[in-house]
């Protein structure tokens, strides 16, 4: 018997007599002249029916896993292609219903099978999101490979410590720990897990003018909210030769559309799912049905300058915990003030002040060390979900701005990629969580990674 | 002008008027009437031939950046197809060569240029080497997809400490180190960066016939040997309704071949400049030439049992340091002399000692607890590529194992899989770097990565 998996079968053009599938039982059901099965095994959202003689019962609970060798058959049945009239049906592992906690045809929450780190993938939800995901994943490694960037494996240990992204995680052998007094590294230096690709693309812009990377990011911010996480992925890109920050904001762009058409058009029953039931209900309309395009998430978008948001905030007819003022990072409230003000479009915020932001983004010389080139892209219901800018490729401006922060010795390396062949380069880096959240309408960070890692969890 | 990267440059059918490149300087040669340049910008190992007028020379040095606007023309030299010829010439950022470590036309040493990690992606060999890995890691993703394999991000931070691969990393947070006494973690348990993503990849094998997961790893052993790094990426799969370890090293073989022929047909020149300079002799005459294809490198492949090899290895003419005996585990010595003995081809060495390999590998049942269904691959010149096996699917069997080895209470969760649609599943994994190093011959693993971290270093 040919084997075939689930969407095969529920694809197939033509009837098959001797075919075996196998997987996993969605749902038994059974009459006085028939038993009717659905049985799943990750291929698709949609299980395949099986129809077969009531004999054939035995131990066929939701969640065992069968093998059902039959007759491929047209399904009478307007939903379904294909139908699978079952001859045998072998229990493969069966299934204690009592203890298992996922049950049959009930939609469980995401909040519930998130207990589960173990078994929620086994429910539609996380099913369909892990399909999701891994088509957005080949998506990124595509629009990348066919628009010429050269994927970089960026260190996860490194010993870059002063770049101020929040809290680091540190690495220590087991038996470091043993020795209290007087410590030697592993690595004979302190070492962290990294907080962004960045600089190390830099280090590889120097010789391709296109790469990218994609990869786990670390921040040990403790924090529970449902837009941060311990452990997370980053998609990052450096382009060399920039001629704008225009540029740089041009491949977010071109990003987020060609990845988004790419899962939109390879599983649109997964996302349906979530639009249906799990985002909120402006989104569905928004984004399902004839509409269904990517261009819909960002068919406009605004670009404000970080002085012309300020401005937006002190005139808003609301008080913000924290007030506006220019110079001051730009809170969750006031992002989502500013996406609603531009009309629940992306939006673009530019030029941020020079000392609100790390010491390698471009002096814009709009006044002295007034703003930078940085680029900030805000999004509806989830915020931050990119942050790039120009980097500073001239020596003597890099040079006085280390010298001041005192950490010339520590980014000599850093200095030397402007003395040999600089050019002016930039590049961004977009949270992959956070798209995900976007594009589904997913509320909880936590929902969209396999094994979610936060402060004071890490199960499994 | 329209610009142009050198790679579509080179690759032109016709001539064109307005072009800009850019690009990195590789040589400078002034005749009297001509000045000869060849600029790469690492869209290839490639550089294009910019030929202009002695005037335009200003401050042009070897690793300089350059745009270079002017006529693409049919070369008249048989080795390149097309030439710049230069109208302007503008030097984008200078590069001071008394400093720069890397000189015009050398052919540094991977080991000199190991020194530069900040630098050596701009030689030619370090740069053909991150193209390869770039098409390679895409190849990768690719086979996967089209096998209809979901990607999987296992995590990097785990709570699992208990599997026995080497040494571990321990993750602090900069504040746990200082509270020395009584320690809280952030994650409130003790978290460790991961040697393996198998587990995680069972729990998805419950609901998805077919997972992969391509990260990074890692190991915290004091070797500095050019076979291991402290962090290095791993491929693995896992496939559930197996039925003997052949499914496994069907799809080892598979992956080998299929990502292999990707990489020479993408980028040929690249690998012939690692059989022509880098790899050993005899490699050469194996790979390249009119026989540059994959099948060479796995043309024809070996299986033999454990117990089999042990026995070669106790009648080998030669003495080793580790003596053979059944129940060891085999040394790399024993590993190249099993390889030399196949007649240098890939070594399939099937069922291992029960008590050598880790709890979740699947008892043979051939004796009481004699054998597990383990399978290594051994290649030439490299040792380990992949190891693999079919996991205890089997309840039973998995608690009594963990019940002796007192770990239950630590693997509820992974005996849960097994109580809830248990099916033989089983997988593998194959070390990225030493895949490279075998299909490019080269010696030193810390060559095959853009940042090697070792013991007693992590350099940027």
């Amino acid at each position: 018997a040919v084997r075939l998996r689930v969407r095969e079968a529920l694809g197939a053009r033509e009837p098959a007599d001797a075919v075996r599938v196998q997987g996993w039982v969605r749902s038994v059901r059974s009459q006085k002249e028939v038993l009717f099965l659905h049985i799943n095994d990750g291929s698709s959202l949609e299980s395949l029916q099986v129809v077969a003689d009531p004999s054939l019962e035995k131990d066929l609970t939701f969640g065992s896993a069968v093998e059902v060798q039959g007759k491929l058959v047209k399904s009478p049945h307007r939903m379904q292609n294909m139908e699978l009239q079952a001859e045998t049906i072998r229990v493969v592992g069966p299934c204690d219903i009592w203890s298992f906690p996922l049950k049959m045809k009930e939609r469980h929450s995401l909040e519930y099978v998130r207990q589960f780190p173990h078994l929620r993938c086994r429910s539609n939800t996380l099913g369909a999101l892990l399909r999701i995901r891994s088509e957005a994943t080949a998506g990124i490694h595509s629009f990348f490979q066919d628009n010429g960037y050269v994927h970089i494996h960026t260190p996860i240990i490194t010993s870059n410590d002063c770049e101020g992204a929040g809290e680091l995680f540190q690495i220590e052998t087991s038996s470091e720990e043993k020795e209290s007094a007087e410590k030697t590294h592993f690595f004979n230096v302190p070492a962290f897990l990294t907080v962004s690709g960045q600089l190390h693309l830099e280090v590889m812009a120097g010789a391709f003018t296109h790469v990218f990377t994609f990869g786990p990011t670390f921040r040990a911010e403790n924090s529970q909210s449902r837009r941060h996480l311990a452990e997370f992925y980053m998609v990052e890109a450096e382009l060399s030769f920039t001629e704008s920050l225009q540029d740089i904001m041009q491949v977010m762009e071109d990003l987020f559309k060609t990845v988004t058409s790419t899962v939109l058009s390879r599983c649109p029953h997964d996302v349906e799912l979530f639009h249906k039931y799990i985002a909120p209900a402006q989104k569905v309309m928004r984004v399902t049905g004839k509409n269904c395009s990517p261009v819909v998430l960002f068919s406009s978008s605004c670009r404000i300058s970080y002085s012309e948001a300020v401005e937006i905030l002190k005139q808003a007819p609301q008080t913000f915990t924290f007030k506006p003022e220019w110079g001051c990072d730009l809170q969750t409230e006031h992002e989502k003030y500013l996406v609603k003000h531009c009309g629940e479009v992306p939006v673009f915020v530019v030029n941020y002040p020079y000392d609100l932001k790390p010491f390698y983004m471009r002096d814009n010389e709009d006044a002295p060390q007034h703003t930078v080139a940085a680029v900030d892209l805000l999004v509806p219901g989830v915020g931050e979900l990119c942050g790039g800018s120009l980097r500073e490729e001239r020596l003597p401006f890099l040079k006085s701005r280390l010298q001041r922060l005192g950490l010339t010795d520590a980014y000599q390396w850093y200095l030397d990629l402007r003395k040999f062949g600089s050019v002016p380069h930039g590049g961004f880096g977009m949270g992959f969580e956070r798209y995900l959240q976007y594009i589904l309408g997913v509320d909880n960070i936590k929902d969209v990674i396999p094994f979610p890692r936060f402060s004071h969890s890490c199960l499994l």
